[in-house]
């Protein structure tokens, strides 16, 4: 299988120059000395998440004939809005597929940035988005199983580097893993001696079991559901898992309880709104420091769009 | 009376690169397109808010020889922060003269950075300050009325100007008048044609008394002390008005209930944690559009260290 290389990465980093916008790193000075952290905050591009790179490069690399037949993507999530964000950025149309029961609010972000969302039954999109392909003949933008999303995604490796050549240890929270897919391999190709670790729910642990398996593990939706980290519910494909066999040192997981904890600590001690998903990696940092290298580590804060009630709720605890 | 000039504040950038973070501008989607919006989140500087700039640019201009007799400061919030850390990366000491009635949560925090904290009699702490110079040789960094503090914090400005060279509009708190001084100088330098308008709260207005009189205009201090907006509670010296006269186009201010909102929009919409003077800027550009020139406009979000108790109050009306 092919995988990413640095000079699909950089490729990439040219393409999103404008769109994405360049993090920096942020000094913690409530972090350990000994393992001193840098908060790599991707809660501020500009839908709220990291997944604004993958997509614009994605849609960038289509042809022009390509691109002016738009694009199709079903996700209710960060991936909806980065298609939707960019798919407005290029002008061209963009399909959202979202099952019926999606919450009226994010049909309205998803509507707000100008796309046409398509309600469907559950369990139907996929069908529904591949319909849209074959009658439009639009291109359907997957939220990690494609090369171009993962090169995007590796960008922030690249910035990692640029910003602090000596990293020892960079935390990557796992779902399907396009994020560390490609943050890994610019991680391995610039700085071979720095260690990438994946970091994901405890009720949502597929990769963990897949990582030690040598082999996918799948899991029931259901159980993957019990996590508040909804962007981390999916699970790696064969693309996605081969780039994470190849490049990821090891893995952690954390409780739900940590994953909670952390996000009130980003915000009372970083400044930083981050969704439960974007706080599993600071979590594994906080919480699994024995599990873990030391050294100079960078953790992914990999998105922010958190209901407002449940950051109140975590912040009040 | 000299004002700070541009090279003043290049030679700042040079001096605090690798102290102070490089933040980013970051795009507001929930913006209006007619005057679009970007935020320069000085809540994430490592102590939280723009005041190390300035203090790390005073500290770094010493001599070597003053500089090891170490540096003094009063204040109990973020200049405090700021003079302490940046003395803890110089290695040289740092007092901290706060009033007796100072929450312990703060005097901590200046303790973590290893300053030591001199508690004084309410109301002398000048004085005090003034003897721990006189007896240690120590240099008084103080929070605004210093040209290489106004330099420091003008950094700033040639960052926006590097980042959105076409940018309209820049809105930045005022206080003592530290931040907008440098600030204004910078893109007046290097923008002409950008305007640069004060915001304050409504209830600490006496600069926008001030610049309608053409002279200081002096508020009592329970006055100024009204408003929530704690970080913004000083008057201008001498200094900093010159400043003002000669480089600020306009000022306009914002109520508490405006400054309350614009907090919890600040989090809920660009992922950012900002305490009540943090968040003036932005409400000016929220609440006042009818009094701002249009255009591409940049707010300062000035800093974010807000008690979480608070911020989860905000959040929950």
């Amino acid at each position: 299988m092919n995988l990413v290389t640095i000079d699909d990465i950089r490729a990439a980093a040219d393409r999103i120059a404008g769109a994405a916008t360049r993090t920096p790193l942020l000094t913690c000075l409530w972090s350990d000395p000994d393992r001193p952290l840098w908060l790599k905050p991707e809660n501020l591009q500009p839908i709220g998440a990291f997944k604004i790179r993958g997509a614009y490069n994605a849609i960038a690399k289509l042809t022009d004939e390509q691109r002016a037949k738009g694009v199709v993507a079903y996700s209710s999530g960060n991936h909806a809005q980065a298609v939707a964000y960019a798919a407005k950025m290029f002008g061209i149309n963009a399909w959202i597929v979202v099952p019926k029961d999606t919450p009226q609010v994010k049909v309205d972000a998803t509507r707000a940035h100008g796309a046409e969302v398509v309600l469907s039954e559950i369990g139907q999109r996929e069908a529904v988005a591949d319909e849209i392909v074959a009658e439009r003949g639009a291109a359907l933008i997957p939220p990690f199983d494609h090369p171009d999303v993962i090169a995007g995604q590796g960008t922030i490796g690249l910035e990692i580097i640029a910003d602090l050549p000596d990293v020892d240890l960079v935390l990557v929270p796992v779902s399907g893993g396009g994020l560390i897919s490609g943050v890994a391999a610019a991680i391995k190709a610039l700085r071979p001696t720095a260690q990438v670790w994946a970091v994901e729910p405890e009720l949502a642990a597929d990769t963990a079991a897949s990582l030690q398996a040598g082999e996918l593990v799948s899991w029931s939706v259901d159980d993957r559901n019990r996590t508040i980290a909804d962007g981390l519910r999916s699970q790696p494909s064969p693309l996605t898992f081969a780039h994470q066999q190849a490049f990821v040192d090891g893995i952690v997981t954390v409780s739900e309880d940590e994953i909670r904890e952390t996000v009130a600590l980003l915000a009372h001690k970083s400044n930083l709104v981050a969704e439960p998903s974007g706080a599993v990696a600071t979590a594994g940092y906080l919480y699994r420091a024995k599990e873990l290298p030391e050294g100079r580590t960078v953790a992914v804060v990999s998105g922010g769009n958190i209901d407002t009630d449940l950051l109140a709720d975590l912040l009040s605890r």
